[in-house]
């Protein structure tokens, strides 16, 4: 391909918008418009680079022995409706009406197109395990989109869903896709980390993400200095900087020797701080109390203190019942944090906050600031393993301006439920080895996860097994992001003169400079373009009257993996020479004309090797 | 590919709302699953027919130079309403908002956004030519989608645009798209009817398109029984059958001899059959006259009869101003019709249709049913170009149960402008040989035009000429629907037994049944999958513990252009032997186990080169 036939309109200003190399990179090198805020236009270049990735993600999904399919883009808003995630999805969920009034939805996943495609073909058991993908367009209508392709409102993800007689086999496919993503993002020259990850709002349980580093990254990674251990956040937990006491008795036990507890005044002590200050001690001699509110809670608080008498109800059809709304209190160690989204996961809640003043008020009897577990009756106390570990303790005494010294677990309160609820962070030690945790930020790429009965149950998807009785297939769901695997390669692969492709996703293997192109130097330019095109290796000749200065910098900034220049100079050699320079480093050789061709094709074919391995 | 890992739910039941073949076919052969009405789920095995399809049309467009990009499917509203789409698109063009309120639509074409992005990079005559594409979901809300794939409401399109410094340089791209559209369809083994049509609401002149017959088709096409004519009935033209006279004094003096012109009374005579019985002659010895109301006329009519107090307006900053709502008779001779189409482009009107009885009664001064030419002074006066040719006519006298006799042109009546505005018909003579026309019913697949400058002024681009001199470029379109493609390929291709797919776009170029999967039969049949996947052919084998009359069924209804079928007998020779026969062909053919690969990878490639020769 000609540069002057390619329509590559690289930038030498950086978009206003554009924090992060990726995006910065993507428009300077001319990959990639905007439309709209979030909705762009992949120009060639980019274009050749996104189709590679994505037949990368394609020939990996085959290799599991998944099939790929397409269904619509637009959807029918009953198949959501049927799924419940019509209504619980929130405001990121495109509806619309057609001219008909009905509705649809611009899909941002496809478990239920899916779901009803399989219901309506599945009967017998000899059908499964059955696992389909897609590579489609979806739709996510983010408030803020922002960061380029890597958070943009629509994009292009491949996601594949799978379903099975019995968890073994899901746990199989789980397993593949688990190396195919692997295999995917190895090809692309991507270093992942996968990690553990909550599933959130996707239901069931078993799941990894595929996260890479970045500065504006989502996700609040928590990984250890001596081992593989990798995990989100939201789900992270540490070995214990305490002693954790298995049972009540060994509680009771240990506060043998703690003088009884008492209350004591702490006027005008309104935070943890203000408390230290006051009584000359630290926050882990402390433990915070706070109360939070949550929404659809599954779990059973038929025995909880104080819920005698919220009911259970049903939200939908086939989703299983819910308490709306319940409090709870939760006791943790004065200097750590509570994680909602470990909260949440044990409350089985749809959401979890802390509670509003006045909900705290009624509900402990106290100001703001003078919660505790002792003489709370009124709530469930969920406590932090760390708690357990407190046989000598401050903490709050339900009361304007009073604490309590010397509470005891076990002595002095008893706890509804005992769970690991506590923020990991940096520093605290490993859960498998003991090692150092260190945070990093990371940006989710691929997920995959067990999704169990959520979808085949609520709409309704069966099969007769191998003594004719109907069952229900469990399934599983594997997502990646192509856009932002592609973003993500910028991001691992540039310095600041632009992109460093990898050669399995580079949309040209090499870029070709003549000087000046004409004379002897175009002909030895077009004669080993030909060349190279002959032995399939992709070449973009820079055939463009501009100086040579500022077709190298394009040729920097698209980030062509190997350079070739030719000049009158070196083909006036006794043996006519070129120079070849590979974009990831700094020298570069004079090889013989004649030459060149086959060592840039060994050079690229082994990087390919080496990526494809 | 094993057939059991195949996901191929074929049907033996067709659909009920399936009226034509494509339809029935793709449903019952397990390539197509409906989502809603007009929303489809390609499977695995129609997608694979999609994307061969869909590669045949990239390769054939990066042929011509076209470069592929890939814009958002939902795009801002903005650009629509900059071009003036936004309101002159109807309710076919799906409207969207987003959370913020903030209007979209799904794309349906991409005029719009495809003239944004260039607008933003164009700067000089240097980058012109210029041609981009994208192959993309489109969406149109059709108010009753059908026949599957061929009139979805989601759907695959392959757009083209392209900019030029002139016309010369858009008819050369203009004539390769032509040319490549030929390419695309003789590739897939489809017979497509090239036709000059009526560029409708798209803008521009100069159109092409390409159409295949159907019985459900949308469009009527006359075509030539001796010459390769061919032609929308929009626009077709006709060898005239009777005598054109090319001047009022000619047909002055050929209407020397007629009597005068004068009133006969024709009692209780409403239509042109009651008249030719009262007064024992035929409909071609009459003028109908009949009055047409038009809306948006752009059209000069300052010097039109009773057209002095219209008044033209602006209906958006950038279109021409056009008169909102004008009247016209309309003469032709008795026994043909007036073509709506072709009348709009005379008039150069948005909406052309035959005025309300009102509107007749007040504009001619007589019931309807006595309209004609003579002494017609309030309106302007379109003659067909028959008209012209008759010396001795009937026509009606604007007043009740009163006709002219003896009406001729020239002397009695003239016309305010002379147009070709009949349609067309079968047994009408073509414009180009004098053959007979006949007429058939087409569905178009794909259509290239000349925009124009319709686009590149509503949005207002430019660049600069060579003398620095601010410029617009000209623009084409070129469009092809790939589900319709694919969908008239089974249309063209098929028995009763099901489809019969050209090598090109086979989901799988042999089907191997073993009759029973097992033994000699199992090793001779993966041997024969192995040896042929070797050779670049693609196979399906079907591993089934099905009945023999199953795979057979299946293998007929799928269409994969050759069957190898292996059983114990043919092995048994002392030469063993498998059975081959042609999806299209009657006849099977028994040959030596070892040679059949070699004998398949030899047929279809050679199949394969002739399609794509």
């Amino acid at each position: 391909m000609n540069y002057s036939s390619a329509f590559i309109p690289t930038l030498r200003e950086v978009p206003a918008d554009a924090v992060i190399a990726s995006h910065r990179l993507m428009f300077r090198s001319g990959l990639l418009r905007k439309l709209a805020n979030g909705l762009f236009a992949y120009l060639p270049l980019g274009l050749r680079s996104f189709r590679k990735v994505e037949q990368i993600v394609r020939e990996e999904m085959n290799a599991t022995g998944a099939l790929e399919i397409k269904p619509s883009v637009v959807v029918p808003g009953e198949l959501w409706k049927e799924s419940g995630r019509w209504d619980s999805m929130g405001e990121s969920l495109l509806r619309l009406k057609n001219r008909l009034n009905n509705d649809f939805v611009v899909s941002p996943t496809a478990e239920e197109a899916f779901t009803a495609i399989v219901r309506d073909e599945l009967s017998s058991y000899r059908q499964l395990p059955l696992a389909l993908y897609q590579i489609n367009t979806k739709f996510r209508d983010e408030i803020r989109p922002r960061y380029g392709v890597m958070r943009g409102r629509e994009f292009t993800m491949k996601d594949a869903y799978s379903w099975h007689t019995d968890d073994k086999s899901l746990d199989g496919t789980y397993q593949a896709m688990g190396r195919a993503y692997r295999r995917i993002f190895k090809r692309c020259g991507l270093s992942v980390i996968p990690v553990r990850a909550d599933s959130g709002a996707m239901g069931g349980s078993g799941s990894e993400e595929f996260m890479v580093e970045s500065e504006v990254g989502d996700n609040t990674l928590l990984l250890c200095k001596s081992c593989e251990y990798a995990a989100n956040v939201e789900k992270a937990s540490c070995t214990p900087d305490f002693q954790v006491r298995p049972s009540i008795e060994t509680a009771r036990a240990a506060a043998a020797n703690t003088p009884a507890c008492k209350k004591i005044e702490t006027p005008n002590v309104k935070t943890i701080n203000d408390l230290c200050a006051f009584l000359k001690t630290e926050p882990k001699a402390f433990i915070k109390t706070l109360v939070y509110r949550a929404v659809n809670v599954e779990l059973d608080l038929s025995s909880a203190p104080g819920c005698s008498k919220l009911e259970r109800k049903k939200i939908s059809a086939d989703a299983p019942s819910v308490y709306s709304e319940a409090f709870f209190a939760v006791a943790i160690r004065g200097d750590l944090d509570v994680n909602e989204v470990k909260l949440a996961a044990v409350l089985k809640a749809s959401e979890v906050s802390l509670a509003p003043d006045t909900d705290v008020v009624r509900l402990t009897g106290a100001p703001v600031g003078f919660a505790g577990p002792v003489g709370l009756s009124f709530l469930p106390i969920i406590i932090d393993h760390t708690v357990t570990g407190m046989e000598d303790a401050v903490t709050g005494a339900l009361e304007k301006d009073l604490h309590y010294e010397h509470a005891a677990y076990g002595r002095d309160f008893e706890a509804w439920m005992i769970e690991d609820v506590r923020t990991v962070k940096a520093g605290d030690r490993c859960p498998l080895c003991g090692g150092e945790l260190y945070t990093k930020m990371g940006n989710e790429l691929g997920h995959i996860f067990k999704l169990g009965y959520k979808y085949t149950r609520s709409m309704n998807v069966t099969y007769l097994d191998e003594n004719g009785k109907t069952q229900m297939p469990v399934m599983g769901c594997y997502g990646i992001g192509v856009d932002r695997t592609l973003a993500s390669v910028i991001e691992e692969h540039h310095d600041e003169a632009g992109i460093i492709w990898p050669a399995s996703v580079a949309p040209y293997h090499v870029i070709i400079i003549p000087i000046k192109y004409n004379n002897e130097v175009k002909t030895a330019a077009d004669n080993l373009a030909a060349e190279l095109t002959k032995a399939g290796i992709e070449v973009l000749l820079d055939d463009r009257n501009e100086r040579p200065g500022v077709k190298f910098n394009d040729a920097d900034l698209t980030g062509i993996p190997w350079r070739v220049v030719i000049g009158d100079k070196g083909l006036a050699q006794p043996n006519p020479q070129v120079e070849i320079k590979r974009r990831s480093e700094k020298e570069n050789l004079m090889i013989d004309t004649d030459k060149a061709a086959a060592l840039l094709a060994q050079k690229i074919r082994e990087e390919l090797a080496a990526l494809n391995s």
